[in-house]
């Protein structure tokens, strides 16, 4: 399952004692190919960990033939000695298994600002080495949760005998981040790179990239898409396409599902936007407002704070025409009162915010998580 | 105090019975010469309230002999009915004090998308107008709270004579705004209409525009400034401007005193920057973190919050220069680990969030709060 459920991928999970809970912490995972094309997107944030560096640098080539990833440290802000540490885990890994540091990917999450426990970290790589298993795509998705209370696979297979297959910890992308989101899919599809770059940049496009649980963008977000060939099979284009999309969007919503401290998944859908642009920048906006999010907690549908979040920005749209539904009920028309918000039913984990802007043909659906007690617990105890 | 410290000023604070608390919730300033000169600023979300329309159009002539403000409603996305509502408060003041109904100002704070009780907002305009006296100032400054603890008011007084007071309710301002803020400031220099305009613009650009609680733009945001010239004196210019950015700065920091169920004011500098405006743009990414707020919340001095937070913005700076200080201890130097995180005392309630982009010399400072589960109890209960 998860990144082994395609043929030609060997994965394992260890615990290298990284954590200090002692839970697992290192995970490894192999393309034994024949082919060892590779893509990746990595997090938009300027300041971004020495494993984002590194990685970035090995997908240029458009091969990896491995991935070790570590959680209970981001190796991030850690300075030349930060890198060097990737750079050594890489060649730590290249050295087990015979291959070149060059194709190694490394990715870690974690803590900002400290250093990796390299005596540690080295001695796992050997054994996650040891351990490596065409079975072990559950523990390696297990050894990369930091506050994931659960760990995330998914995977889709075509009639055509190919099979792409995933596992994700954290939440967010390229905006958003709760935690750092981490990611690893593999087909045995036998796609090159540019094949894999253009289905991986499609697919977080409309599903990592609309996941937004704090708004807060990681130093560390890295989705990677490895492909072994193992099936023989060229995937027709579109369908391949697809499949990647539908693994990143059920692995996006099993990340919304499990953000810290929420007790609501919100998706937002913004209608009649004049782009796709403005649908997807109103969608954030909505889903950044902490007054809102504070009331979809309290089971409340303020649809005010939604056209005060909508007011704030610079999309086409006139504030007199303006529809919101919450749950499916109109309480917003035309900028003004509409259906009873007593008719609204908000006891379910999932609510749904409907916004029309009437300015135009373009929409686009973003997700985000209610803000509660619980995340303010969670994150202001976080490093102590 | 507050509106009636300057001489030329009555004021009042009733109950209407807007509350469903019974606590007062209207308020009356009346201008009463000799000059009736006055200017605003008003929330930039474009999805503004009946009576920020409103006032908007009687600030165009640079006259108010009066402005009324009600708690207990915002008269916001309650369409042209709403509007009608303000227009008739504005009428029933001219009506009650022989005044032009366009000269008189008009603002509300509380839920959106609710209409005004006019039943009761009107005969509590006829008791505002009969309670008006010179030493108001404290009974208007009381009836505008809404989930303010204490009221807010200040002044400041030039040796030439002449004195500069306000009142305010609610936190933030143009991009900001916990609740609504509503300011009145009036003073009995003698000043015309475009020398309020400036004094009043330059203020509020370095004092309420740089308070951001939560990051949330209200409808209803408004700040007037109103000159009686009853001191007969014209005052220097420089003088002047001084005055009102002391008098604002001072309900600046008493908002974000008092703001939502916070634990902490936070107060950030950004140094060495390019621009000012960039200077701006990276305190407001940095105090808009969800993360970095719980964390301060925890007093926990998690640094690489505050670099991940600048990263996301395309301000001019090398990650690897970035200095961050944290109650004045550097615990990043180069974008990498600096001093002892241990050395951070985050008792106080007052927390300096110190950042150098070493990339030229404009600054700014901004002040935000922490996030708590209190604001989150606050705010999930509001409207229900």
């Amino acid at each position: 399952m998860g990144v082994t459920a395609a043929r030609g991928f060997r994965a394992a999970g260890v615990t290298a004692g990284i954590k200090a809970s002692g839970t697992p912490d290192l995970a490894l995972v192999v393309n034994d190919g024949p082919s060892l094309a590779a893509a990746g997107v990595f997090t938009a944030n300027r300041v971004k960990a020495a494993p984002v560096l590194w990685s970035e640098q090995v997908l240029k080539g458009g091969t990896v033939s491995a991935v070790v990833l570590n959680s209970g440290g981001a190796n991030a802000c850690t300075g030349p000695l930060g890198f060097q540490d990737t750079h050594a885990t890489a060649e730590k890994v290249a050295e087990e298994l015979e291959l070149s540091a060059g194709e190694v990917a490394v990715a870690s999450t974690g803590l900002i600002g400290v250093r990796l426990p390299m005596d540690l970290l080295l001695p796992g790589v050997a054994t996650a080495a040891a351990a490596l298993d065409t079975a072990g795509g559950e523990a390696a998705a297990i050894a990369i949760k930091t506050t994931d209370t659960v760990h995330k696979t998914a995977q889709a297979t075509s009639p055509a005998g190919w099979t792409v297959g995933g596992m994700a910890k954290g939440a967010g992308m390229l905006a958003p981040g709760l935690a750092t989101m981490l990611v690893v899919l593999t087909t045995d599809a036998d796609a090159d790179a540019a094949a894999l770059d253009t289905a991986l940049r499609a697919a977080t496009r409309t599903t990592f990239d609309r996941i937004d649980s704090d708004g807060c963008m990681s130093t560390n977000d890295t989705v990677l898409l490895l492909a072994s060939g193992a099936s023989g099979t060229a995937p027709e284009p579109a369908e391949f396409d697809e499949a990647v999309r539908a693994v990143c969007a059920d692995l996006a919503r099993q990340l919304i599902g499990d953000s810290e401290g929420a007790s609501k998944d919100i998706r937002i859908d913004v209608t009649g936007a004049a782009t796709e642009d403005e649908a997807v920048g109103v969608a954030r906006v909505i889903g950044r407002n902490n007054l809102l999010k504070c009331a979809i907690h309290g089971e409340d549908p303020n649809w005010g704070r939604v056209l005060a979040a909508i007011g704030t920005t610079d999309a086409a749209f006139d504030p007199d025409r303006l529809d919101v539904a919450i749950n499916g009920v109109w309480v917003c028309r035309d900028g003004s009162v509409g259906e009873d918000r007593d008719l609204v039913d908000m006891t379910a984990r999932e609510v749904v915010i409907t916004a029309n802007l009437n300015a135009g043909g373009a929409a686009a659906t973003l997700w985000t998580n209610d803000l509660t007690a619980d995340y303010v617990h969670e994150n202001s105890a976080y490093s102590t």
